[in-house]
């Protein structure tokens, strides 16, 4: 996450928000932010929001993701936003959605949903 | 829908509810309602909200979805809310969500996200 | 799996294949069988296919599945082709193809990945 | 995909192949490639697989893609195989493996389904 200039601005009782500057360096061909860095922003975003929840010593792993790409990303900065919306004691289902801002607008660029899975890190991987 | 007793409660512009009321016959072998039904539920309310954005003579086509399931599917009744989150001139994307409601409470049982495409009556298919 | 006139045809390591002959009481208003329905055969075929690697006293549980759909589920019957790609202790991802069959012919209408939960029956629901 | 090291090895009708050595840069905290790089060579891998079935001056786009992670992404190098399944005017369904290779074996590592659409590069985005 530090490769790609991001930050937690907003870290809530299974809510996570994380803000990527534009960056030359994260475009592709085209000039808007690569699939792949929206993909692992929201995927962070969601995994923190995941954590949360979780006992102290536990970690979290990403079993699955879908992400529905909605609009080319470009602006001034991305925002992503995880959030839970089932917490088990094994698995945690997540929401996650990135919106570009610029000028003071925001629009969503993409939606993802994904299964995070606690890990007992007193353990190792309990699967 | 007929067949599973479904009706259609609220239709927004992009949005659109569906309640079904419990009933043995829906029920797979733990007395829960089966997967399948929860699933037609939510891609018909999803299907519905984004003809809402669409010309009168469109037709909609489920290209893909997928469902997180998130707890048993058991109560009185369901409610499947379906909106869009993307409305393109092809492709809208779509974000549905299905509670188990009993005793004025309500959970939330599964979670979908699915692409519909427009189609065109006039043409036929579109792809 | 009964109603709709599902038959086991083959059951092997890992692998389970399903058949559905057409009939109208399966089809929607275009004369094409439900999503619905092919989706539940493939659920399904994934679901056998990953009991064949659990426990014996183990059951499964579908936690999420995405399915893409190819192209109208129309012909003589339906073949649905579910097979193990991941076989973990607690989780299992299956990957599930169906087919239309009609006249010594077959084409892919849908293809299914899934993840699964082992259910330890002794203890009651794991997550 | 020049950043991460990556090369086409195989380009058929329909399907592509790209393998990726191990690098330290690609890593996360516990030495296993990052699951973004993952997806992002499996996407590439299926977007180029799609290119190779569509007009010549048609432009790739992905919609949407799901990825099941089966296991750590260690090893020597990946290779991420990516194959049409349905080849649509507009839409292209398409499945994609990732394989971590060490020592002469292989074990998959990640499965991805994917919709890419067919952008008419004469005409701009297509939706």
């Amino acid at each position: 996450m530090t490769t790609i200039g991001a930050s937690l601005v907003s870290v809530g009782e299974g809510e996570v928000e994380i803000i990527v500057p534009f960056s030359e360096a994260l475009t592709q061909q085209h000039g808007f932010i690569h699939a792949g860095v929206v993909t692992t922003i929201v995927d962070t975003a969601c995994g923190f929001a995941a954590l949360t929840l979780m006992p102290a010593d536990a970690a979290v792993l990403t079993t699955e993701f879908k992400v529905n790409f909605l609009s080319p990303a470009k602006g001034e900065r991305l925002r992503a936003v995880g959030h839970v919306v089932r917490a088990g004691r094994i698995l945690m289902v997540c929401l996650g959605e990135v919106f570009a801002e610029a000028g003071g607008k925001s629009k969503q660029i993409a939606l993802m949903t994904t299964t995070m899975m606690v890990v007992d890190t007193a353990t190792g991987l309990r699967d």
